[in-house]
């Protein structure tokens, strides 16, 4: 059901033809009220796509209506026509949907550069909006896949109201948002600048700590869209719980479907002086390319995990730091620990504790392994 | 010739069993004077290795008459018995020579965490200051070689005086010093604060410009030693010049010799506001895995290169950027330029020309693609 789960919203899933294999690539979402509150976050990068220079304005206004996704052409570094093709789409969904133009967020993924067809898409969208149903959520969950092996969708809740969510995304993972499109759904009764308060802290501590590789997309939007239609008020804190625990599951649905990754790894910094601190280190250690292939090879180098350490500006002393891997603490005050022999990596989950024995501050950063399957899928496939 | 082709200098290397191969694994260099003045720069890693920790502080007083080098151990994260073996090898060869414990330099390369056996190495020492000659610099630049496939070594020098120069590293390339240990020894007669300035602006433009795989070593060293045999005291500019270009033959060489690459690859930003942006988008770039699986995959892939510049800080419009691969604009103003198919990336060597046109500066930064063979031979390789 995934975000069709909360009362108020309609979804489709149709196939316009991006997409070469002919799978489904344009989703619709429509959220029929009585509440249009709305909340984005978008990628940090410069260089953002035109559907992102579109909704990032759209949001402003602190509604949306109806969110046009599609896959099989990511819009991005296409110029002027670019735009006008996010543009064209947004007032097409409007026109059929009775909204205004500016309450349609649009959202694109997959090929960097390549312009879709404009009436391939523009009759995508016509088609999904014929086809909106309250049980269409899994349908325009799969119609948002690029190299996705599955849908990925969450659900959580509390008395009387329901939260529902959709990612795609695997691969391009990095920090201030993952490489994806995520789109959260809520019946919930509560205004946009809430909204916003509660999916920035959401994201802080889900989407914003996956680092798979270290690279950062063009197009990353993470959207919440409350229908109200539960009529429930819930308490913010309660609200911030559900919805963190909705991204955190996503986030980690997307770490587990990176491109030929063999290992989960979860690098936990504890003892840090503040929680910056923490994943400074962490993101540090999630980016070694060094300590990524180790992994993958299976062997538990504390050596390539203290080397990236050092190049933080983190408070510690770099005489006295231990690390554990899979709960073996094979470095004690920076010198060998316990044999590396007792580590077991046969396992897809990975756990890599670092402890910088400065204060008492913790944070988690996820990644993958390097494998020569990444190095294969990426230097095959033209993103 | 290498380190003695300027006068004043004798080097030797010997096999001291500390590589299980029985290749050759300690180096010493002697600086036989007049004068002794030196300069070096070290790994900014936090976390160093306990030669660079002893020769940091050794180096302060601008002198240095010995060098011992060793491969097969960094004797690094060795806690203190690791600094105890480095400050037994320091006296060893200081009284074996009849110098001052701090006139002698330490440099170690190999294994993380690995503490070599004190009566290998320490034989070692004594068997390389045996064998001492004045022809000894080939002999020298072997046995510091690691995975390197090659010693590296290279001279340049002026009327009267010459510089020379050898440097191992394969791997563990990165910003503020590429992973190596490198000897720069010259006949030239100048005071040790004009060489430390020479030396500083000339890994400035080359060692730190480096950057193959991100990862910053903990042991990395680059030490000038001045022996004034020659008695001529050249021109400080000209000097800095042939320094710089010494340093920058030895850190293409390694370059070339980084573990698993097919690609060299070159990235110059241009049209830079200032050096520093020139050097951050560059930077940027280079350490992309997308980009890097690009150009393994033979791929002018501009889309990565854009994502890449879009999270720097740099001055720029983000909707007009120019990129070239070899030549070909495939980018023009952040959209489609010239085809793409006409870029051939079949030769090892990759230019990539970013213009930023935002001002008259510009800076390369030279990596690595990212390959089957880097992962192999990483995850493979307990480093």
């Amino acid at each position: 059901m995934s975000i069709t789960a909360p009362r108020g919203f309609r979804a489709a899933g149709v196939a316009a033809g991006l997409k070469s294999s002919g799978d489904t690539d344009v989703a619709v979402v429509v959220n029929d009220g009585p509440s249009a509150a709305a909340a984005a976050v978008f990628t940090s990068n410069r260089c953002k796509a035109n559907p992102v220079l579109w909704s990032e304005q759209a949001i402003k206004g602190g509604a949306a209506r109806v969110v046009v996704l599609n896959s099989g052409g990511a819009n991005c570094y296409t110029g002027a026509a670019g735009f006008q093709l996010t543009h064209a789409t947004a007032e097409l969904a409007a026109e059929l949907l009775d909204v205004a133009p500016v309450e349609v967020q649009v959202c694109s993924t997959g090929l960097i550069g390549l312009l879709n067809d404009r009436e391939d898409l523009l009759g995508g969208v016509r088609a999904a909006v014929g086809a909106l149903d309250a049980d269409g959520g899994d349908a325009a969950a799969r119609a948002i896949m690029t190299t996705d092996s599955v849908p990925k969708t969450a659900t959580a809740g509390g008395e009387g109201w329901t939260i529902g969510g959709m990612a795609k995304g695997a691969g391009m993972l990095a920090p201030a948002l993952a490489t994806m499109l995520v789109v959260v759904t809520t019946d919930a009764d509560l205004p946009a600048d809430t909204l916003d308060r509660a999916l920035r802290e959401a994201t802080r501590t889900s989407f914003d700590r996956l680092d798979s590789d270290g690279c950062q997309s063009t197009n990353d939007t993470v959207l919440l869209m409350a229908s109200g239609a539960s009529g429930v008020a819930p308490d913010v804190e309660e609200f911030t719980r559900a919805l963190s625990a909705v991204c955190r599951d996503l986030a980690l649905q997307l770490l587990a479907d990176a491109e030929g990754a063999e290992h989960e790894i979860a690098i936990e910094v504890r003892g840090a002086a503040d929680e910056d601190d923490a994943v400074a280190v962490a993101r540090s250690v999630a980016r070694s390319n060094l300590f990524k292939t180790a992994i993958f090879g299976k062997d538990p180098n504390w050596g390539r995990i203290l080397a990236s350490v050092g190049t933080t500006d983190a408070v510690f002393d770099p005489a006295d730091l231990d690390v554990a891997v899979n709960g073996v603490w094979v470095c004690r005050d920076s010198g060998p620990g316990e044999p590396a022999t007792d580590v077991s990596l046969e396992e897809r989950d990975v756990s890599v504790t670092i402890d910088l024995k400065s204060g008492e501050h913790a944070a988690t950063v996820w990644t993958n392994d390097l494998t020569h399957t990444y190095v294969h899928e990426n230097s095959a496939y033209s993103t």
